[in-house]
């Protein structure tokens, strides 16, 4: 696999038609997939005509959360159904990642746009063969990294690139999830990296616009039954840019005090920083001290506008009013990053990679 | 008029019956009516079955905007239909200041619930009339103080009444819109105390539970087209409470830095305050300084959780899942104290209030 | 008393001559003496050559924490040594507001150049009067108004005049002191207008560069020591300035969350607000939310900058190096107009000012 | 060598007698010289008897500039005169850095209590070797870890050590110098690991209250004197402690919005950050945003206080009144670990460290 050495602007579109309603189907509504069945019943333009999922009672609770009792709920079996239904114009994937390189094929030769939950498919090759699917269907395929769409790390990512603060020279971003350290299943969490760190990877490329030539990584397992996995709960990945530039990654199973997101990019003319979101804008001052409520709690809470602003891009894609924003090379560089990380932490190793 | 010293606890509720979405007509379009609009269509547990407008073309333009499309548009002359629909479980009153009461009345007497946009009338009498009607056919009234629901200001009332702060001694409030000073309805708009001043009334007689009983105000007007229409531009209002606390409302209506919105209650046991909120949470630092966004830039996006927080309430008080948390003399209240601020500032006298 | 209607630029000087320190004599080691005695101990410009004071223990201590033993400790029968010694080239002025119009011309008749705590005097034709011999005697008397001098409220007032805002349009200052409410000297205490407000009326006619026109004021005395007194402890005052600015200068006597001392100006152009200051940097996040540590105790360390840069200020005068900074009509203005505001709550009456 | 897994709480002390002022002798009065001139002399308990300085120039300039002029300027070959001179308690040595050695341990076996800027000497060896004659002396030997003495870190190590957010887990630091891209002595500076990352990996293992076991290194040198020098301009060190936790230090030789100085300290239970100190309190809103001024500009001012605590707690322990609270192994132990990070950085290697 060869990838170019530059984020790529290359973007895939398909028409939308007549229909000014964009109709499509959710895959999956587990903790993730309700995420993304809110912003679908937020959104305007969109009608979801199916949900697939084998858990019918969860299905339909989760529909009739968010008022879409309407919906079709189809399990597993009855998929050929809807991906030969015409009307369906994109799919949603929010299965488990094991699975994603299947449903997204699937789809794809289906002829429908596709928006799937990161990552693509469970290792980078096999997130390439997904790509290389929708190219030649011509189809657009949106990899979900919801961080670009941040209404804080958005613009970041834009004044980075645009030349604000100059060369850059150092990234740093902080990503601690809240997680119960008592969570019975702690021990069944897939790998600290690809699950956390894949986010902010994309975020450092996005920001400097290349891609590391060598990485190194160090974590430690302070809960039991991470341990047990050969996983970490705290841990960071080194990231060298060919221009010289630096990123540590920092990322972190357990917060106690919020969902804790930091995007901070410095270059010789300055530095651009997205900080934290509160509650609320209450501060209470007292003869303890002064103080602000939590961070929010997770990431329900923390990217709501994201989510629903990449759901509104996956439909404005489909509609032909927006290219495809992450391309590719993106969405299969950020894996073949976090793997490598991933080895060097558990191997003690520095590597190098080549594009 | 004689009103209780106290902020009331009473509330009147309705029931909902069977169907889970709860049916409303909406009354009037213009900015403040598309506001309302955007939270109905958000709304996952509203169907609104008219939009009651004489301009059939933004009607149909604010309908399109949100993809309600199927609405049915109503002139003034279908008013009766509308009112006699028996599906039309509330109605959602945002017509001119002027037609509140007529509007608030019919709807009452046919047997509505109603959401008024502030002021429920033009003056308190006439507010307290409404009122009255509402009482007599055991229906809610919701004065749309939507600064109540807000998630900042919210918590800050009932950690105030809570009593975490001890005896309150004083409040401050900060209201600054952002009005172009060249914008040429300058001179048609009403008066600044009774747009501006009220909601701010209602806060700090929230907070601290009681209605004052010595008001003052002063005013200037910097514009001309302000200063023909005898109004302020930027004006105060003093109040004093029966406890001693003191009150000051600085409010104006231009503010180049985005929408000013600041609450402060100050209490013997230490201070709650609600800050500005701005666009974004990207700091910036370079060799100027360092820097943040601008505030937001208006109410619609400053409240958008706030309007969305009171149409919820509006939608439970019909479903009988909550009480209505705005009582008559709190709405009634707020306008009478107005009215003598605003006297106040232009006799420049001090004047005692009686409850 | 007829005052100019801006704030004048005529400041006096004298020459310090050869010598490259200052000799000073410290009148009164009281609780702002102890302040200013640090500030001489800690510029490397000022020899201290006498403390005048009657309680000789107290001296004796206040010399010995700062490290000028050596220093003469005189009492009151011995002030015309003091004064008749011809190397004292200023005298700091830190007795009690009652003997201030006393001690200040005495030492003006004997050449000496005063640095005075504010007030100049007991009241505004005292002051006058003491501004009057300091013309008479061509010597400098410096109003020690120190908040002019402070790194945060200095450039504030600055930027305010120099344009950067615009038109001002209001004022807001907060001054609230951290007095324990259960301390026994409460009725003893002097007015809080004159105590408190006195530093922040200043502050906003500086920043607008005009008197103000029309005041008010209003106050509550909660604790029953201030109420026996017929004082406050929670007041406002409202200025309106002849450009149709409005000010508040709100004060509280206890604060238990720190010493909270602002200044906000708000212009057509933008506003300036000048914030707390917390004890250090640090900010702490745990599972209750994120908190910072107390704002800064009280004056002494709230404005150890200040209070250093206003010494430095009148070494500097004494050398010839800078112009007396602080006019006749801004030391005498200040008084009279805390006078009307006390007045003016004391009636609850609006008076008008003429200038 | 060998030294202690943990952070020693050994210190020595001297009795200061009767004297109430300390007497010291100043060696050099070079960058940092000139920085530890100005504590001595805002230091209310400090005789400084000798400054020894070959540049008897810089040196006059040096003492006028905080009214000094009476100390007597000695050149080196006068040094045995200072070390002999039995009223001198204690020597502060800002000498550069490869002179360190010598003069300690002269000033030592002179019976001279010791302040010796950091680092103690060119390398650990040496460094441990300065400290087994202090033991030898039974002298205290402080080295000049200021940052421990910040108004703001201090606390944090503190608060760490304590147990307030329980386990630590990641450690941030942020030490962005100031430095001019254009300035002439790039090329002369020292390696910036020793030059700058020393403070911050004491910090590090000052908080965690360990030494790490493991360390890696990254830079790149984006100056082209700098990269001829075979140093960078912008690296990082990462630390691996015995408790699994890690540490990421950062660090530039540029930075263009002020002196950038931040620790953060991650535990299960919490966060304890240090943030920045801007140049003044004041906040300005306009159009483009809302802005407060620079970081303060260098060291001087950023650690003005942390200076004078230094200073401070020398004089203390020389007057055997507090405990050297800096240890022969925190001294050693920090040049050891960034000795091991250079070479980390240089070999593109991760090192082991045996304690």
């Amino acid at each position: 696999m060869k990838l170019k050495p530059i984020i790529s602007d290359e973007m895939a579109t398909v028409n939308s038609g007549v229909s000014e309603k964009v109709t499509l189907a959710l895959f999956g509504v587990g903790r993730i997939g309700s995420v993304h069945l809110k912003s679908i019943a937020r959104h305007l333009r969109i009608h979801l005509k199916y949900l697939v999922e084998e858990a019918v009672d969860i299905a339909k609770k989760a529909l009739n959360d968010v008022g879409l009792e309407h919906v079709s709920i189809v399990n597993f079996k009855g998929v050929s159904q809807v991906l030969e239904d015409k009307s369906v114009q994109g799919v949603v994937v929010c299965t488990p990642t094991s699975t994603h390189q299947k449903v997204v094929t699937q789809a794809l030769r289906a002829g429908k746009a596709v928006f799937c939950e990161k990552p693509v498919a469970h290792n980078s090759e096999a997130a390439d063969e997904c790509y290389k699917v929708a190219e030649e269907c011509k189809l657009p395929l949106l990899c979900a990294f919801h961080k670009r769409f941040d209404p804080t790390f958005g613009p970041i990512i834009k004044r980075s690139r645009d030349g604000e603060i100059g060369q850059i020279r150092y990234i740093k971003t902080t990503l601690r999830d809240t997680m119960d350290p008592s969570f019975p299943g702690l021990s069944t969490l897939g790998g600290c990296f690809l699950d956390l760190a894949l986010h902010d990877v994309d975020l450092a490329c996005a920001c400097i616009g290349e891609f590391p030539t060598t990485v190194s990584g160090d974590g430690h397992a302070f809960a039991k039954d991470i341990e047990k996995n050969k996983d970490f709960d705290q841990a960071i990945a080194n990231l060298k840019f060919p221009s010289g530039a630096l990123a540590t990654i920092e990322m972190s199973r357990f917060c106690n005090y919020g969902y804790d997101q930091r995007l901070e990019v410095f270059g010789i003319e300055g530095m651009l920083s997205g900080s934290n979101v509160h509650d609320n804008h209450v501060v209470a001052f007292n003869s303890s001290g002064t103080s602000q409520p939590k961070l929010q709690a997770s990431f329900p809470e923390r990217y709501l506008e994201s989510y629903y602003n990449e759901m509104d891009h996956f439909v404005k894609v489909i509609q032909g009013k927006e290219k495809l924003c992450i391309s590719r090379i993106d969405a299969v560089a950020a894996i073949k990053i976090v793997e490598a990380c991933e080895k060097a932490a558990k191997t003690k190793t520095i590597i190098d990679l080549t594009w």
